[in-house]
């Protein structure tokens, strides 16, 4: 209910996934009358769709800690805990970041040795397989070295069931590559990771840059959710920059004009190459359940993306999988 | 002599501005007898051009400590002995930049109330100057509220006075808007940017995204040297992974060849219009004296637009500006 777009948008996106994907259920969240109706309007989601009513909605102004106080009737709070009872194997959201990773926290819990669970996106890459793992992208604004150690196993262990790298190559983000550089607990984090590589079945590349988050020579990128978060929306906004100065340069004349109607099979090509919509879904991981936040502006496309990802991970059992790697790992009662 | 691509290029780059710009007069330091026949072929540069011989080189893989020990027949020492001494109004470097803030701040010293110095970058944005001021990209991976207030200052006097903004937009960076977001340093920011906005005459913004440092809701985007680092590298592979996907796009099919054959002018109307070497050159700011940091990998083009830069703030005496701006900020003792 929260997302930019509303319900229907959110109810397209399940028939789009309803179609392509005969083995996924939904249960919805919301208002039952009003879902009621949109779902009627969609052949592919009849007998497929469970409607539990929920009349309160998390708005995207909604301070998480009052979400957690005040939030029970809301959707986003049935839609938790339908994971928490194992009603559903997996949650999608394009609601508030903050308050569903808190609710997520409160209700799920995290894994055992979990201190900071993380948010992990895919980034466009060089990679064959088109994408790297980024992870802290805004779970938590700080990361110690024990909380870098996690994440690197469980952007590995993404990358592994998600992207089906058997051996990912992880990196840990620096400004620089040089083993003297960065603050402490990079330093720190650098020979944590450093020692659970052989054990774990992963490559260590060692300190990335930023460039290398699109770049070739790892496949995991691991970093605080400060500055994870600041390079995907710096990212972003560059994109989005070089695509409007891209469509200003082919308006500027007439023959410009004829170069892109001719060009137009290969933008769209490249647009598909490169669209978010159809990676969309950051990843909470660390917890008991696994919960996907799509976009909060995702149109039916992005929300089916959603989708398409938590079913791949409720497939594999991806929760079990990295609940048994973050098992017993050093600085785990600390993290406890 | 430290560049990646040698003093030839340096030197074409000089021939290059010494064409466009009449006042400006050279002081190159290096082996004299290599950059005399270098010099000999530029016409431009006759009687332009004085030359400091120095045998030693910083390389890219040196550490800043060593050559603050040992790198007093260095190129990069005698270049900034030359601003030191005042013969030189401003120097440019294409070298190690950990190197050459080390030895800026040692041989240089930092301003009065500074105690972390910055290098400031333009960004391109969509705002009508084309680019936005972002600071600290590098210069320290740390920064406390008082260091974030001075950044702010020293970038909004760059903003004035290198892309003459009367009043510019000052933004602090975090993960959200929200004023309840973000590390501890940055809500004390926050309100000692604010409080200096008035008497200073800029606009405070406060808190941005990622997303603004390419946008055009402000001007100078402050963060501490770690984050805004892996920003700008973030920024720059993804703008180089959009432009390789592009190419290929465009060789995809015999049409789409066509396209680009049709499309040229205006696919390198849009180059130039986000060429990174068009804007080459950090400043670095908080030293008693300008500094300009050219990219390793700069060509005669990119050499020329830092030298362009150097000028353009050496003319206006901007170190005597940023100087004034940042004296008697609260704080100064701890900064001194």
């Amino acid at each position: 209910m929260g997302g930019d777009e509303g319900p229907a948008t959110v109810v397209a996106g399940c028939d789009w996934s309803a179609r392509k994907n005969p083995d996924i259920q939904f249960i919805l969240h919301g208002p039952e009358a009003e879902l009621t109706g949109l779902v009627a309007r969609k052949r592919a989601l009849t007998g497929r769709v469970e409607i539990w009513d929920a009349t309160g909605v998390v708005t995207m102004d909604d301070k998480p800690s009052q979400i957690v106080r005040n939030g029970k009737g809301t959707s986003m709070w049935s839609a938790i805990e339908a994971v928490r009872d194992g009603t559903a194997t997996v949650a999608v959201s394009c609601g508030n970041t903050g308050a569903l990773m808190a609710l997520s926290m409160i209700r799920l819990r995290k894994l055992p040795g979990v201190n900071r669970p993380a948010i992990a996106v895919l980034y466009p890459s060089s990679n064959p397989q088109g994408f790297n793992v980024l992870l802290d992208v805004g779970a938590d604004v700080k990361a110690d070295a024990d909380d870098l150690l996690r994440y690197a196993m469980m952007g590995m262990s993404y990358a592994r069931n998600g992207l089906d790298l058997p051996r990912p190559r992880v990196g840990l983000l620096n400004v620089g590559t040089e083993e003297h550089k960065g603050r402490t607990e990079l330093k720190e984090a650098y020979e944590l990771i450093r020692d659970q590589r052989d054990l774990a079945g992963f490559e260590f590349v060692g300190f990335v840059e930023g460039g290398d988050i699109s770049g070739d020579i790892c496949d995991v990128i691991v970093t605080d959710g400060f500055t994870g978060n600041v390079a995907i929306k710096t990212g972003e906004g560059t994109a989005s920059l070089i695509g409007d100065r891209l469509r200003e340069a082919f308006k500027f004349s007439p023959l410009s004009r004829l170069a892109s109607v001719l060009a137009y099979t290969s933008l769209r090509r490249l647009k598909k190459k490169i669209d978010p919509r159809r990676v969309n879904g950051g990843v909470f991981l660390g917890l008991n359940g696994t919960v996907v936040k799509s976009h909060g502006a995702a149109d039916a496309t992005g929300v089916s993306a959603a989708i398409k990802l938590a079913a791949q991970l409720a497939d594999i059992k991806f929760t079990d999988k990295l609940a048994a790697r973050v098992a017993g790992l050093p600085g785990e009662e600390s993290a406890s």
